[in-house]
């Protein structure tokens, strides 16, 4: 057997030992399991963020991964533990819409509410869930596990959903909406290069006001712009990114999650 | 043989190539060993907070770990390197109190200074016992190597202890201590469930006063409270916690390590 | 067979899934293979810094390794991804001169250009190539491909070679440079201990001015000092360093990267 994987992604940190706990919980279980973070650093308890970065990540994993994301803002509350296998991988995490992104993509073939206590680290904490219930469902996973054996089925359409930013489409223009700003402050938008090439506009006509600075024209890469110059292009996620070469976009032009970025078409 | 374990908790930090080095010694000694970061972020030479940070997290990794653990101003001084057995695993580092947390909880079976030079990498840096004593030490040991290897065998009494924080009785109040603020900028306390039980009031009955913050109770978990009301719970490494429900206490409140909190029973 | 170790080293930080994709194509491609972090805080884009973090981390590797570095403003443009062979372990990532410092020490034996698309990530992104190029091309080599899969061979004196910061000596000074101020707050300089051997001054002899400060004779190490004095010494990686004990002089002395540091022999 191929030795499992697992991936992590969640908002806990690593100035804290909670990864490494989640980390340790899952060696006791699933010693041979391969562990890859993703990131730690999701802002904290922010789901969408959660969900976007990782839909982002998933296709650079092999088929049969077990991917363990948690941004719980509503741990040890009312809001299910679940795992979700799609045809690819399987989730684990907790039902809050942190896997809508994904989901939209990769649909939900079989969930389960880890409902069953024997696959739970006792005595579970009220607040670290992570730990307690998601690392040993994953762990499971990896050693064999069926979903039936970590808890009650559930449908899947009953799995909470967040309305992620979409652009929206105007007479003139089609208005975005930065996600987030990554590393090298370059601005991640909900813009996919199939939803612009519904707009149907040619990629040299497009005008971006992001902020006060005026972009004219889509590119292939930064490296299509002089060092210091604003450029908007198709990132390695699929989406419309806005960046300064060599330098950082979000803080040069204070802009950030939420923020809008209006496309029109060039007059010329 | 089971794959061995290290785990590893510095204040090194991750801008540097430090932990990557320590890394990378022992998979040149142990190559089938397995790595896993408890964190790195310990603040710079807080000996203190690396020995509470180490305590919280070595219940959730399986028998016959070795925890390597440097934050070590000393290093290249006078401080002994040792390694330290216990019952469930083996500690590796600098004698400097940093063990004394975990020491308290489980008691040190065979004590050695890693004085043997065959067990160093060579040369010794004189500011980076880190990959060059501590780093060989942990991968010796997981292949295998014994205490007395390693070097002079101890009593476990010489070891250095730190005084840690503890709760003060007062005459009609228990006075904690804030250890750190962790991630998400919740307090965490030096009151474990056990001492508090033995100070008899009711959860309910609890009044605490952090800062200019008054919370009277003592809840389960944060959705106990409405979303950017302070609540105080037990957390996950069993300690009396301070924090805002979606929100940062330590930020809000600009409260963090070494602050004093105040329990009183409510006049109800 | 031994397991294949690859380390990475980036700018790509970490609050994003960037260096999760990494380590997801890897495992997509030679799921047998270690790979462990060198550090990903790289400052964006810092071609230089990456070069001498890079350097003084190899030594801390079995032979064989595969050291994925990427730092690569260029990406996109025209600068050639390459894989290096070295008489003790290959290297993969843009020729930008990341690789200057390492080869000074180690010289290149076989070069490619990682031109073959049959060992790329299809489709390739123009921005991302250490998860589309490099991350394949270390993981093809960790499963035993040779450069001349991976691309067109090319003479080694065609890489990208950096300037690297020297001392330099004046009449009656030797003038070093920082190179980049580490987690603790302390400045690595450009002088090494060999270079400084030349120089042929007795360490006791040696006054540093570093900013506001005076610092008379190298040390062995900070214990050589009282808690808060400032020292200099030569570091774990062979250059000679100034530090604050117990603090940092980064900090207290707003020194950086870049910034001039003269030695002069004391009149005594």
């Amino acid at each position: 057997m191929l030795q499992p994987l697992i991936t992590l992604l969640t908002d806990f940190g690593t100035r804290d030992t909670y990864v490494g706990q989640v980390k340790g919980v899952i060696a006791s279980i699933a010693p041979h399991a391969r562990v890859i973070d993703l990131t730690h650093d999701v802002p904290a308890q922010d789901v969408l963020v959660g969900a976007i970065l990782l839909d982002g990540a998933v296709s650079a994993f092999p088929p049969g991964a077990i991917h363990l994301a948690v941004v719980d803002p509503g741990v040890g509350g009312r809001r299910r533990p679940v795992a979700v296998q799609t045809e690819r991988f399987t989730l684990v995490g907790p039902d809050n819409g942190l896997f809508t992104a994904v989901l939209e993509r990769h649909a939900p073939q079989r969930v389960a509410e880890l409902s069953n206590p024997a696959y739970h680290r006792q005595p579970v904490s009220d607040t670290f869930h992570g730990r307690d219930i998601f690392a040993p469902a994953a762990a499971h996973l990896a050693l064999g596990a069926t979903l039936d054996q970590l808890g009650q089925i559930l449908q899947p359409h009953v799995l909470t959903r967040l309305d992620l930013p979409q652009p929206i489409q105007h007479e003139n223009a089609l208005e975005l909406h930065v996600l987030y700003a990554d590393h090298w402050g370059n601005l991640i938008t909900d813009l996919t290069a199939q939803r612009f090439a519904f707009w149907g506009v040619p990629r040299e006509q497009v005008v971006v006001q992001a902020g006060d600075c005026r972009i004219v024209g889509i590119r292939r890469t930064f490296c299509d712009v002089a060092a210091g110059e604003p450029v908007a292009y198709f990132g390695s996620s699929g989406r419309l990114e806005i960046a300064i070469r060599n330098g950082s976009f979000a803080q040069s032009h204070s802009c950030g999650r939420g923020d809008r970025i209006l496309l029109t078409r060039s007059s010329l």
